[in-house]
């Protein structure tokens, strides 16, 4: 459902007055992708990666010459495939951080996959913009990969309190911040109100993905506007 | 925003467990693609059939093996379009049509753009079907062109009452049905609770993809899943 969503939040978000401002997208949904974190925790052995470049190369064959991957495991190996890329592909991790770092956080808390924690791409991230990474403990996190998979990949209604003690133990380890680091839990937002100390990775990757393609963004937050203006590969 | 919605459609109504449950989509919203009915009706002689067509071929060249459009009124030429693409075109039109002659509709309503009046689509597919095609009166096909183009086109909340009075106007002249014959109108249909006389072209074409794509639906209205299975090109 996340592809779906961040589609239609790049067509909502695009300033356009008809049809003919939005910007040109070509996108692939190939669901039979295997799943990044089954293969990330062992699992499984399919390596979802040969996939994954194959429909980038499909994409760039296609016209496309920018990627956005709106799905934060499938970055556990960002550098191979950017490297694979015939065109640029947008780190959602690396900006999503960069943008909590922006808004001013200093302790950013995350929640993701078990694959994302394993791979430690936001703590990597983190790292290199010089702020604390906050990571669920090992009950928040089967929490979470509970909300993930058994509730939003099968389209049922997600328990809102098993979400909220998850961001409580954040906020209780410092977390001054809480990155929605999993494009699935996009869609909680989308559907409870969240504060705006929660950061959605899909609408950082959907603001920077329309300014780079030359178009202006309409109705995101304040400073997301801005920070995706300031954006370049 | 219906090509969104569409995809969103798709992957709501597919029936899943889980990711890899889902159907590979490969989507193409060539923003730039002149209007449709601006061209049917002479206002633009830019002609949206080469850059259609040429769509249609690069998502075929990108693996697709079936093609669903959207959009009821770029099917004003559907044979040069299903002449040209190498794989096989899903008629929005006729399927509608036909899933109103399904569910017992005699003299079925159309709301839809001028560009799908003027080409006469839903009459010649009514024809076909043996049944009666109602269209809107002049001042009701203003009305519609006022609603998809300078409210739903602009992300701009649609009139209701303006809506309804359009309704009334087919009731009155005998329909027993009325076809959202416009992928515009179908995100009416998603805002406002409209009844069963209403049927959505949107829904039938997402219903029917899917079938022929050998997923099952869930979550449409039962005679439409019905419908559905029966589809074959």
């Amino acid at each position: 459902m996340s592809s779906a969503y961040f589609y239609e939040m790049i067509t909502a978000h695009t300033r356009a007055e008809r049809d003919q401002d939005h910007i040109d997208i070509i996108l692939s949904s190939r669901a039979s992708t295997p799943d990044r974190t089954a293969f990330i925790t062992g699992a499984s052995t399919e390596d979802p990666l040969p996939v994954m470049i194959g429909e980038i190369c499909r994409l760039a064959g296609a016209g496309a010459d920018i990627i956005a991957l709106p799905c934060n495991t499938a970055h556990f190996n960002y550098h191979a495939i950017s490297k694979a890329s015939p065109v640029p592909v947008i780190n959602i991790i690396k900006l999503t951080v960069e943008y909590a770092k922006f808004t001013g956080a200093k302790r950013v808390g995350v929640m993701s996959t078990e694959g994302s924690f394993i791979s430690g791409v936001f703590a990597a991230a983190c790292r290199e913009a010089g702020i604390d990474c906050i990571e669920c403990l090992p009950d928040g996190r089967a929490a979470l990969t509970d909300i993930i998979y058994n509730s939003i990949k099968r389209s049922k209604k997600v328990d809102p309190a098993a979400f909220e003690r998850v961001a409580d133990q954040l906020a209780g380890l410092g977390a001054d911040r809480i990155i929605l680091g999993c494009t699935e839990l996009s869609l909680i937002k989308k559907e409870f109100c969240l504060s705006d100390i929660y950061i959605d990775s899909l609408e950082v990757l959907a603001a920077c993905a329309i300014e780079v393609c030359g178009s202006s963004t309409t109705g995101f937050p304040a400073p997301l506007e801005k920070f995706a203006k300031l954006y370049r590969f």
